[in-house]
This record gives C-alpha cells, structure tokens and sequence, in this order.
C-alpha cells in the first residue's frame, strides 16, 4: 500500500478537491481526508488495472509495479485494502456535519463504481480492445474510467465547502470538461512523450489495440479537442463568479503537463 | 458480481446481522442494508481469494469459480465493485440516524480492513503457507480472515438495534466465539466432507500446505474445541439477559453443519 501511494504521482485528484473547496472557503482540515481518499482509490485502480490479468503493466510512477515488486496476491490485497482504506478515511475524518460526510462516502462509492464509473470504464476499457471504437464510444469510456472521479474529486470540494446546489452544478461541468481534456492529453503524451518523463511505458495503449484520441482524431486535431476543453472548462469555472484561478491553472497544467 | 452473489451460500452474515439487531428490536428494513453489504464483501474477498494468483480454486458455492466463468480480469473488477457496492448500499440506506450509519460504515470498513480484519487475514494466510504454524497463530488468521467480518455483523446489528455499550461488548464475544467455532468446524468439514456437500474442493487446504485445526489437533480434539466455543458464545450471548434464542440457534448450526 504504501509503495504505491508514496511512488510520487501527481496528485491531482486531491489537488482538484481541496481547490474546489477553497473556492467555497472549505477548511483544509475537513477537506484533507477526502483529498486522501480519492488517492487511495486512484492508487488502488492503477495497482489493479496494472496487473498482468488487466493491462499487464511492469511500470507506473517510474517504477516497477506493484505486482512486480510485491507479487500478483500481494497487489491484489493491497489495491483492495487501499479502497477499503479510503471509505474508512471518508467515514472517520473530514467534515462535521455528518449529513455532508455521508454525501461525500454516497458520491466516491458512485464515483468509484460500475454505472458511468471508474469500475464500469475499466470493463468497457477492457471489453473494446482490438475492436473499433467510435469517438463517442471512446468519451464515454473515458468518462466513466477516468472522468468520474476526476468530476467527483472537484463535486466532493465544492460539497464540503458548502456550494449551492447551481455552483455544484456548473463546477460538474468544469470537472468533466477538464476530466476529459486530461484524457485527451494522456493519449498525446502516450503517444510524443519518453518513459522517463512519462514514469510508465508510452505507447501501450496503442500496442495493445486500444483506442486512442492520436489514433481516432490525429495528433493536431487531439491537441485542438484538449484546448478547447480546457477553455470550455475555465469558462464553466468562472461562471461561479467566485475566485476559480487556482482552478483555471490546473485545468490548464492537465493539457501543458509533460508527463 | 450477480453470478458469484447469488450463488447460494449460507448468508450467515446477514443472518447474524439481522438476529443480533432484532434481539434489541431494531426493524428488518434498518438491518437489511448493512446485512447486504456485508454479504456483499465476504463475497468480494471469496471472488479474489479464489483467483489463481491467491489459493487457485475453481469450485465454490457448488458452481465454477468467478474467474473460471468470466476471467481473471472480469474477476478481479467484481470483487472490487462488490466492495465499492457494500459502501454506496451503507451510506445510501438504513438506520435513519446519521451517527449510526456512519458507525456501522465506520465498523464495516475496519472489520474488512488491514489490522485484525479481512485483508490482513488473507496476507497472514497466504505468507504462512508452508511454513509450521502454531495453533496461537492460526488463531490469529482466523479472527482476522473470517473472525473480523462474522463478529462485525453481530456489532452492526447490535449498533443499529440501539444496544447499550456493554451489551455491544457481551455480544462482541459471542460474535468472537461463534467466529472461531465456525472456522474449526469449516476445518473439520474440509478433512470429511464430500465437494457435493461442502460447493468447493475438500481437502485444498491441507494438499496447499495449510495450517488447519485438524492437522493440528486432530479430528476429535477439534471437534471438542469448536463444541466448547458455542458453548462459551452462547453463555456470552445469554448475558444479554435478552431473548437470545436465535443466536443460540445460530452459533449451534455453525459447528452442526453439514456443508
């Protein structure tokens, strides 16, 4: 568990929350145990999509794997005991009001699962390799794969920082815009980018016969979709009328980002 | 998950679940979410422990094993949107006081957990292998790998029934007692039983280098403990000064069993 969730990495899940709560004046302390969650449930996907039944991944966060480190039983425990970790987490700390701390568990249960989720993603992930895959049919695997619990990361924020349920609404819109813009992203790096600053071997997807926004729209036409996401993003972000630059700025990193 | 979920099993969480709330009078509708979730996750942890990079098996419940039917990878996502599940059904239903939902969230995440609990059962498991175990320690893998999660399900029930903290610690012991008992008799039905009888291969434990009660006490001696620990959980049980006659009945038909 812990080489894993230590390897470094990006953050991002937990940066986006506790931005999004900071927009609404969330506290960092309430915000903090929900940051960690969604790191212990990314961790756990990443630990689990890696392993040589799924994606058969030797490294990530540039390093070897888990399952190459510790064993494929021993990966498989400590992806499962990070999630379980993360509901603990989600459950014992974070915001008083225990009716918004049993919203955030309701939304990362959610987020996390099959119906338009991380889960369900990984499945359709999995069930469309080698064939053809529509742009649609590509969204929407991202969507659920990696864009839930990016969307669900800034919806936590903004729930512990108290949002009305509009502001709630239109900062969805910037996490599922800027969710997408990264996936768009990844599929450009893991098409231009070395394995040393990527940290994971670039050019697996397209090896292993997954569908790629390089391999769908081309490179230059990818790269114009990431930008005009993240502007469609900024723009949802602004229209809270609150300070959203904190927001702006790693809506923009998740497209200029080098690895 | 539907295919390994509803395979049969004994439901002998839920059942306890349900008893223990309803010696404290709590309603089947406060109780069965938290007893679904508990079978829930004692069927994620059967899905992965059955998978070849763990104990290998392919015949549980009386059917082919998750992975047998649909793959390591389908596998592994099943278990996990199993335990992703049990956490959506806890926070979602239930006892209508929020302080007791988030407790019995509280209770079902740390009894499926890493320390003394579900995971960290299975770790201890799988590194003893082979090696000489003391009975001191297989007693320590059992109240973790079965105990944690059979001695959480009288706990919730309890919990959501309203009991008084020392009621809670009385039936804890009942649920430690009758956890055990059920772990020496699985042992003694895994050296006697037919497969048609026990759903899964007889004898596994023991060919893969297992400690078990009967290899370390024999047949009779290990029959005699599991009899003294009902009788032990049930005086547990009946300190209550309650109408505890269910979980007599229960902790009786632990050691009784056939399969």
């Amino acid at each position: 568990m812990r080489y894993s969730v230590f390897a470094g990495g990006k953050r991002l899940r937990p940066i986006l929350c506790i931005a999004s709560g900071e927009v609404f004046g969330a506290q960092e302390d309430q915000l903090l145990p929900a940051a960690c969650a969604l790191e212990m449930i990314h961790t756990y996907s990443l630990i689990h999509d890696d392993l040589p039944a799924m994606d058969d991944d030797t490294l990530r966060r540039g390093r070897a794997t888990c399952h190459v480190v510790y064993g494929e039983a021993m990966a498989i425990l400590a992806g499962d005991a990070l999630l379980t970790r993360a509901f603990e987490t989600l459950a014992r700390n974070g915001p008083e009001s225990l009716e918004v701390r049993l919203r955030v568990i309701d939304e990362v249960s959610s987020a996390a699962g099959t119906m338009r989720a991380l889960i369900g993603g990984q499945v359709m992930d999995i069930e469309s390799q080698g064939s053809e895959v529509s742009e649609k049919k590509l969204e929407e695997i991202h969507r659920s794969k990696t864009g839930a619990l990016i969307r669900c990361a800034v919806r936590i924020g903004a729930i512990i920082g108290g949002a009305s349920e509009s502001h709630l609404q239109t900062l969805t819109v910037y996490g599922e815009k800027a969710g997408l813009a990264f996936q768009v992203a990844d599929d450009i790096l893991d098409a231009t980018a070395s394995p040393e600053d990527l940290g994971k071997t670039p050019g697996k997807d397209v090896a292993s016969g997954k569908a790629t926004y390089v391999k769908l729209l081309g490179l230059e036409r990818a790269s114009r979709k990431a930008e005009a996401l993240v502007s469609e993003a900024i723009d949802a972000a602004r229209q809270t009328g609150r300070d959203v630059q904190v927001l702006e700025g790693i809506a923009r990193m998740f497209v200029d980002r080098k690895s």
